[in-house]
């Protein structure tokens, strides 16, 4: 294996967790094709750890692991079936949930959703690229899968010289998963991501504790989680708000097929033109795709932020509750915090904050690396 | 009533939202008693709200309401009506919650926590204790009242010039409460606060899920809540660690009224020096009192958690969870955040962050005052 030296910034920055590297991190790299492995040494020649490289990425090598180890589907079993251990404990009685989640889990470039026995494998780097045969291996020998799919399509592969595409084998059409007890049809080849966003779990589970008998705006509903969850918890009813038809058709199958099609209705609208005309609600999910993707669009994704948050506001009774998301890494928490309280004090309205959610712990943010750290929902209550 | 009159910045201030205002925010103010109630005008003499004053204090104002109205039983109660129909919608099950926590509803100055049919008043300010027969006459409107204790005690009335003092009604020795479906001693009088520790209750209720089977350690422990909810989650064994021979005390009968006393031993001792020979555990709560209670013991409070957290971080098994709390104001989430990272990196331990918990949604943070945000959990899981 090849073999590369960091400088003493790099050994700084390798030791206190950071799991990505740049070319200014070494002294010495040898010529690595992209997504090759290699062995990290300190600047005295010690085995630090292995990494895959890329020296067409602005990340020039991710570490996989800290220990002399082959790097083979025996590896990826031992991780496999420690996350698996934990999700279980997490999940107990479900059979949907995220098993590897990228740095979280200690696998920068892969992540794995599993739906019953149907993988969905997103790989976003050249090194898990070149893995892919092992990983692959790997969890069949963990998991019964009847179905698999590489939603090899994430645009992050450009930069790493990927090509973009979807592979699948075994899954005919959209996939019927249970999820706490609630039906979803979830496609993972056309819908967003892996097909439905698990990072909200807990806080479709949270909010239900307020909707009862309530009024409850839904936007940015996509396949209709939050609204179904809503619901279930006894919500009087439930406005569903999204802008894409595909979307909320599922959405409506999804309410149909959960016995709660009387209760939501859904509107084909841009979120910012439906709170124009939307009605008084006890209820706002604000639950916005992410609207800062890069750095450089910090001010002006803030921007938005802020007016959907103003007009979400302006929408809520009175000792309502506003849930507040934002899936932009670049957004923290203190940003949306300041936000929300910002517009609140300018609309002259009181509020406080009951619950910080983040994204679900099958989702867990790698605690050296805060960038990881992208999901945010403040629950705050209007007084 | 008397006036006060705001300057430009002092205008700034109430308008965000700030319910303190200091000397410096005021361009005139009338000669206030201590506790007494005025009206607050802006820079033209409009009427913003009304708040009661205290000279002797550094926040000379605090603000109760924006509109005209007269603070009265009928005001509190009205208050109260609208915070006990919100707790009971959190807490639909339980007869044990906060019922006011201070500027998080709009009343600085004052807590009350319920028990059953026994209320725990905490005033710390001279304006609310003007008001006091107003609030308690308006509390036994709202709640069939058996027994009341003003717990007011609090080192910060001091700084207001009013006398430390208990005082109660109806209260004979401890109350025995029942707390999702677990049973403990409270003691008011005798006990730390109100006697119970109401704001973990969120955080005790999510570590259940990662607890079953696992042998926990629950550091400053006090009377055993963190414990019983984990014996009664179905962890192997607990070990309650506590220095308090008193609060031991109570943690063992409260442990033998719920069937756990098997389960659970109890060791006194500093927690520092219990970690010094501790057995490897998978969970580890530490949840230490507040180690920063003024500004000025930042940095040296700072170092005692990071101490603590260093030596939990020593004990906890690969896989294990740790959940590590503050209940200081001063430590900011961030903060929290950063030592156990570096503490993590130092130790060589990687670790993922699960969940944020924060105090209870019955004791609210108010929004605009990110200094009433002080109960901060990271849960941490060890790679």
């Amino acid at each position: 294996m090849k073999e590369a030296i960091l400088n003493p910034k790099g050994l700084k920055k390798a030791l206190s967790g950071i799991l990505w590297l740049g070319r200014t991190d070494f002294t010495k790299v040898a010529p690595f094709a992209p997504g090759e492995l290699g062995r990290l040494l300190t600047p005295h020649g010690q085995f630090l750890g292995i990494a895959y490289f890329n020296p067409r990425s602005s990340i020039l090598a991710r570490i996989l692991t800290r220990q002399e180890e082959t790097i083979d589907h025996n590896f990826f079993r031992a991780r496999f079936q420690k996350t698996l251990e934990f999700r279980k404990r997490l999940y107990p009685e479900e059979n949907v949930f995220r098993l590897i989640h990228a740095e979280g889990d200690l696998l920068p470039g892969l992540t794995i959703d599993l739906y019953h026995d149907c993988a969905v494998f997103q790989i976003s780097t050249a090194g898990m690229e070149r893995l892919k045969p092992e990983i692959l291996k790997a969890l069949k020998e963990c998991v019964p899968l009847k179905a698999w799919v590489f939603k090899n399509d994430l645009p992050a592969r450009k930069e790493e010289g990927l090509p973009l595409y979807i592979e699948k084998e075994g899954l005919e059409g959209p996939l019927k998963i249970c999820c706490d007890g609630l039906y979803f049809w979830v496609n993972p080849i056309a819908g967003q991501k892996t097909g439905f966003f698990l990072d909200q779990r807990e806080n479709r589970r949270r909010l239900a504790r307020y909707v009862k008998d309530k009024l409850v705006l839904d936007l940015f509903c996509y396949t209709g989680a939050f609204a179904l969850y809503a619901a279930k918890a006894g919500a009087a009813k439930i406005l569903a708000v999204d802008r894409s038809q595909s979307a909320l058709q599922t959405a409506e199958e999804n309410a149909r097929l959960n016995g709660f099609a009387g209760k939501i209705q859904f509107v084909q609208d841009k979120v910012e033109k439906f709170l124009s005309y939307a009605p008084e609600a006890e209820i706002v999910i604000l639950d916005p795709p992410a609207l800062i993707k890069k750095k450089k669009a910090y001010q002006k994704g803030k921007r938005l932020y802020r007016e959907l948050i103003r007009a979400a506001l302006k929408v809520i009774k009175g000792n309502g509750i506003l849930l507040a998301c934002s899936c932009s890494q670049f957004l923290s928490l203190e940003d949306l915090w300041w936000l929300c309280r910002e517009e609140a004090s300018r609309l002259g309205r009181e509020a406080s904050l009951l619950e910080i959610g983040i994204q679900s712990p099958d989702h867990p943010v790698y605690l050296p690396m805060p960038e990881t750290f992208y999901l945010k929902g403040l629950f705050l209550r209007i007084l």
